[in-house]
């Protein structure tokens, strides 16, 4: 049987800067994972279909395929509006999914969810955390999702109880390489003493961000700091101010880090050397975990 | 007689996306002020002295005329080095500064100040300093400079005793423009309330910053927040996060703050508001005041 018949639907990742599909069989095996760049920011409104095709040209002449969206491809400026659940909800709702037919795609856009105090709003990490409580149905604790924009996630009773965003990969970004800093700290390299040490000083005393950020450029102009060392410190400064403002959510709480890159590594050693109770899980598994749950529930809702 | 005869000397403020003249007869009258773009971002070395002879064409056929210059102009990338003066300091030294011949300019180039520890380090803004010192010699206190890159000085007997860079502003543009919370911060506006109340939040407890910034975003997803709101808080969060590390600095100290402008007159009212004695300061006058200071000791030193 070729790839196109034996595709029953197909599991959607759609970022802002990322597209990533799994093609899925009836029993819900992937046969086939690919990738592209094609992510919101690069796609208006009717570009979206085209920009599936292309990375899926099996679905060429297939008829009725269910397509199972998460992520910013639900946002206004996305393909068509998922509008947000309100927390404290359950994390997956496909029942509120957006349907939309684009030739003969049967599309549906999970919902991010949204908080109202303090204001909030997540797309896609809903569908990670939906995965997650597959495999720990009667998990109690916190979630961290490290990122561009990582999220702290209170989980009871299977529902998103409350969150919070940190712009902390963005700021590393914009720091590092738009602003006077850049000068002085490297692309890549590092250094675990400055790391740990910035870390550390953060952690005690968040309040003093506003004074250190500079001292990152100075320090080589009247010593001689590394550039390796500039960027761990910098690293360890944001997410020192991040841990420290996140504690009421992780203080003596069990806590899941998603993600399996050097950046969850880096949030879960901080975090257990703060005597935290951390478990890692892959973030890219537990998405498509999240969108097969809710290829179920429709099973379900439909037979 | 001719302007360009009755110029004795020139004052040059060179930054980094600025270059402002003052030319100036034999009694420090100013004869007349012209600026332009050509900054030290835009310049190679050997490109100064033209940048000058364009702005001030009536140099043109004169000799041997004492240029006297503060700045980024001075920096590694300028038009040449001014090795820092090292606090605790005087903040002028004209017997310091670079000098060098570019056709017939006489060119000085003043000093930085630089600190060990906390690494820091200034240029431009000890000029500054000492103009403020020349009309207020006995002041005691901390010298306040709002902008891109805050200062805070600790000032006494006349020198630099320590000091402390911000990156306030320079935060507030990449936030602002570049981050994602520039879909919901508007360009210009703003909103008296807002500011305020996000100062004082962040006063108190500038730890909690890193949870703060995302919300100016969500906000107006999940809300109807202004963009003009939005802006107000940014600053109110990020001058609060300043004035909270700048606690040691500011409390109980006499503050005189150099700026004329709109983010002065913030700078301003968040300090009285905190209950801190305020004296506010031109900073473009002033500058000349320090260039006047350092070419009188130049007449000094050769009479």
């Amino acid at each position: 049987m070729s790839l196109s018949a034996q595709i029953s639907w197909v599991a959607v990742d759609w970022g802002t800067s990322h597209l990533r599909v799994w093609l899925m069989d009836s029993a819900n095996t992937v046969l086939a994972g690919r990738q592209s760049t094609d992510g919101m920011s690069r796609l208006a409104t009717n570009e979206y279909g085209d920009a599936l095709y292309r990375l899926v040209p099996e679905l060429d002449g297939r008829k009725q395929i269910p397509v199972i969206c998460c992520g910013m491809v639900g946002s206004r400026q996305g393909w068509a509006e998922a509008p947000y659940a309100q927390a404290p909800c359950k994390p997956l709702g496909i029942d509120a999914a957006t349907c939309l037919q684009d030739g003969a795609l049967n599309v549906r856009i999970l919902p991010g969810v949204k908080q109202m105090s303090p204001p909030d709003v997540m797309r896609g990490e809903e569908t990670q955390i939906a995965g997650f409580l597959e495999a720990h149905s009667g998990f109690d604790g916190v979630i961290c999702l490290p990122g561009t924009h990582s999220k702290w996630v209170h989980i009871s009773a299977g529902e998103i109880v409350s969150f919070r965003t940190f712009m902390t990969g963005e700021m590393f970004d914009l720091l590092g390489r738009q602003s006077v800093l850049r000068h002085s700290i490297a692309e890549d390299g590092w250094d675990v003493n400055a790391f740990e040490s910035a870390l550390s000083d953060a952690l005690s005393r968040p309040g003093d961000i506003a004074a250190r950020l500079f001292s990152l450029r100075a320090a080589q102009l009247v010593g001689d700091q590394s550039p390796q060392t500039a960027r761990a410190k910098l690293s360890g400064l944001l997410v020192g101010i991040e841990l420290a403002a996140a504690r009421p959510y992780w203080l003596g709480q069990p806590i899941a880090i998603i993600g399996a890159d050097a950046l969850a590594q880096i949030y879960a050693d901080a975090l257990v050397a703060q005597g935290g109770a951390v478990t890692r899980v892959s973030g890219l598994d537990i998405t498509l975990q999240g969108l097969c749950a809710a290829y179920s529930q429709i099973k379900e809702n439909t037979e």
